[in-house]
């Protein structure tokens, strides 16, 4: 057999998530079905991590074994024929080592979460953001986040479903920047919680709306309380941006 | 009456362009529905300029008069929740002279043409961009575009539909630039003929994948002649992104 790491990008709106799932649609569902029509017979996908329902991805990972003589330069090109109308999009399949895994080798993973702050409702961009009408300091959400970086007990920020054995992660970059009614919020660590990124965001737009003081952050970071964090942000504005691995740098 | 200059972001794909018709939805008719029942009896509203079935914008104009009554921190807000759920939004609506045009006055109109260039069918961009599957030399592109600046004789790039008196325009600028996959065509002019970005960026990309050369598009304009142009690019790609009006600023 010969290994891919496949890399995706897919429209969350329609999902139950990645993780495939009886009787829904889920984004691992879509594809295994499309690996099966490509290359006959079942053939499980490996993810890198699983994303919620409506959660976006612009760089999803994934591996999957196919036969020695599949043409290598057409697994892309066979998924995405099979995987048509699903918003899903197969962006390259490069072969890995056979030892390679998705989830154990990713090194980091980057998630950008987008905010429309403006009064009107979205129409592009419908689904794939927040927005939130109350003028937000980016300045203040920014120097509210750093708090968070570097090893933490992020149980504040941790859904309640969540399967992780220990709410201790290292954040290693969060920035949250504006580029006119647009606000992005880019995080990157080796792992992230249930939840963690679209936690860290619902509590840090109450720092923008003032609200909340950008010490409050720190504050609910230390209560280690799922109860102490703000509304959760909405799967809409959340991207699975990029997953990397050393190990093929 | 109160005189209005409204900016209007809308998604092209459900509607049959700008201008008003009967029995199909347009959004100049879809935001005069909403000016009625917003102000009670008919209003009349005027753009900047029609935008044909499909395409997009971010920054259309359009002037419409109002009683004054009418509270103006309100319109904008009051249209939206009228205009939902259209994929129309009204971004501002700000007081102007009482002999102000939105069409008449319009100084430049800037248009951007987004190209995702890439093998794998679009998902998150679906609907917002034209997919080309082979490699565009964007820097061929841009040398070419720059043989379509000043005042020209563009009937090579008009469709026989178009309804201006006279074929000869100025274009003020044209860039086109790469951000990884995705290419963007910018352009600027007082005013354009009727589908003549799109005549624009088909041919470029003519010259992108090398089936013609820089000079093609010299020799092509030159000919002043509509069957000499390249493939019209289709409407998903195109945004009307700004209007600009000197006597406001």
């Amino acid at each position: 057999m010969t290994k891919y790491l496949l890399r995706i990008e897919y429209d969350g709106s329609p999902f139950f998530g990645w993780q495939r799932q009886n009787d829904v649609a889920t984004v691992q569902g879509a594809i295994e079905d499309a690996l099966r029509k490509m290359h006959g017979g079942p053939v499980t996908l490996y993810g890198a991590g699983r994303t919620d329902t409506g959660v976006h991805a612009t760089g999803q990972a994934a591996h999957v074994e196919l036969r020695d003589d599949f043409p290598q330069r057409k697994v892309a090109d066979a998924l995405n024929f099979h995987l048509r109308p699903d918003p899903i999009a197969v962006l390259s399949a490069d072969v890995v080592p056979e030892d390679f895994h998705a989830r154990f080798d990713a090194t980091e993973r980057r998630y950008r979460y987008i905010i429309e702050n403006r009064r009107a409702d979205l129409t592009l961009d419908y689904g794939k953001a927040w927005r939130v009408a109350q003028k937000l300091d980016q300045d203040a959400m920014h120097r509210a986040a750093q708090y968070l970086i570097g090893l933490h007990d992020f149980s504040t920020f941790r859904d309640v479903q969540c399967q992780a054995k220990s709410p201790v992660k290292t954040l290693d970059d969060i920035t949250v920047s504006r580029y006119g009614s647009r606000l992005e919020v880019t995080v990157r660590a080796r792992s992230f919680l249930h939840r963690q990124v679209r936690s860290i965001v619902g509590s840090l737009v109450e720092v923008g709306r003032g609200v909340q003081s950008e010490a409050w952050i720190s504050k609910i970071l230390e209560a280690k309380d799922r109860k102490s964090c703000g509304p959760v942000a909405p799967c809409d504005g959340l991207y699975l941006e990029d997953v990397i691995y050393e190990r093929l740098s």
